[in-house]
């Protein structure tokens, strides 16, 4: 199954104009993916929509395209961030690629009290946000966000988004979310230790909170990120 | 949070009940936990509940735990088998380990015509099957089943099971669950080059069979997983 190849770019794209590749571009179109001048291919920016491009100079350094028609419009996920704490990184990747995948419209690696704060190095989890968008077919790459405390996080909140936030200690519904209604959201998943009791506190005591329960196990936090994306895209998303 | 160690024996659990260790087993809970005589852990075999027992004798090569009492009885997930194509191992390994998590009875790998068939090797796959259980808290582990082709486990399929089918090509509901209602259910997750079209054919032609959508975008095998047991176990299952 052969299929056509898609690659994002961070270039205008629009009937006519020329995209000019990066070296890495153009060794993996030319070198690894062997398109030859003439090849058609799918470009995505994550503004304008995917297009159909169409190689027109093909080198070991660089090379050109040339934009042929708008294959889709610009699809915006719905406007739910993924807030989560990072954990080993073969996780953390992995969430990020999931809430791409899942159409989070933006992720915001979160510091708790239980976080094991390795670095967060936000240019490679920005990189896995992108190849996640090439692979599912998306138009759109969700923004990775610079890592947060949760209290600064909690005290910028912005006003009229909602919060699921994910705590293992609750037994309960999820129908909360249909309760809440639709409009911007962000879903908070914890790390492997759980919120602090202070943070749990804290985040009860929060308006726009909304506690909810995701089964009788115990789930990993990159289980728990894929469960709660499904649960909210399923009550107000776009599935 | 040091928590009490969990882990998985194949020996039956009861009141007074002698457990004795093999080799691998003493050497993690001795070796590399430095549990001394005395000390109680929580025990599950998947049959008879979970148990704290005690460290009777202590050893190299084996030891003793000794049954004090039940903590929790047997808890059940729903009837709902995980029917999966093996994608590359990594992936294989987390569909795996997240089917346990999320509570399924049943693990098939299911041979399909897109399927890149790298041997499947089972006992490994039981083995994270048997990690994630003792992970999450459950006190069941799934079976993984022998790998089976596809035409196979449809001839072969048991009277009024019902089957959940994702098929990427189709736009439309999830209520599909709830208008099918609870039962013994099972879900069938594609290679990720998706079904072919004889399959996807046979799979519309059964009566029980029902494809669901996973949203507008394409997910990954292991994602579409976590997602499928999600909305599964939302309607129907235990959540």
């Amino acid at each position: 199954m052969a299929s056509k190849v898609r690659l994002y770019v961070d270039q205008p794209l629009g009937k006519g104009q020329t995209v000019l590749l990066e070296r890495d571009q153009a060794h993996y179109l030319f070198g690894v993916m062997r398109l030859a001048v003439g090849t058609v291919l799918s470009l995505f920016n994550g503004r304008d929509g995917e297009w159909d491009v169409e190689v027109a100079e093909a080198g070991k350094r660089g090379g050109a395209l040339t934009c042929l028609a708008q294959t889709r419009p610009l699809q915006m996920p719905p406007d739910l961030w993924l807030c989560f704490a990072p954990i080993k990184k073969a996780r953390t990747d992995f969430i990020v690629e999931k809430a791409a995948e899942m159409g989070a419209a933006r992720i915001l690696p979160v510091l708790t009290d239980f976080t094991n704060s390795e670095r967060v190095r936000v240019d490679r989890l920005q990189a896995h946000a992108v190849e996640a968008a090439e692979q599912c077919g998306g138009t759109y790459v969700p923004e990775v966000a610079e890592p947060v405390k949760l209290d600064r996080l909690l005290a910028d909140w912005p006003a009229g988004r909602q919060l699921m936030f994910c705590d293992e200690a609750l037994v309960g519904a999820g129908q909360v979310l249909r309760d809440a209604g639709p409009g911007p959201w962000a879903i908070l998943i914890g790390p492997e230790g759980g919120f602090s009791e202070a943070e749990r506190k804290r985040l009860r005591a929060q308006p726009f909170a909304h506690p909810v329960s995701l089964g009788p196990r115990i789930l990993r936090a990159d289980t728990a990120a894929v469960a709660a994306l499904t649960l909210w895209q399923q009550a107000l998303g776009d599935w």
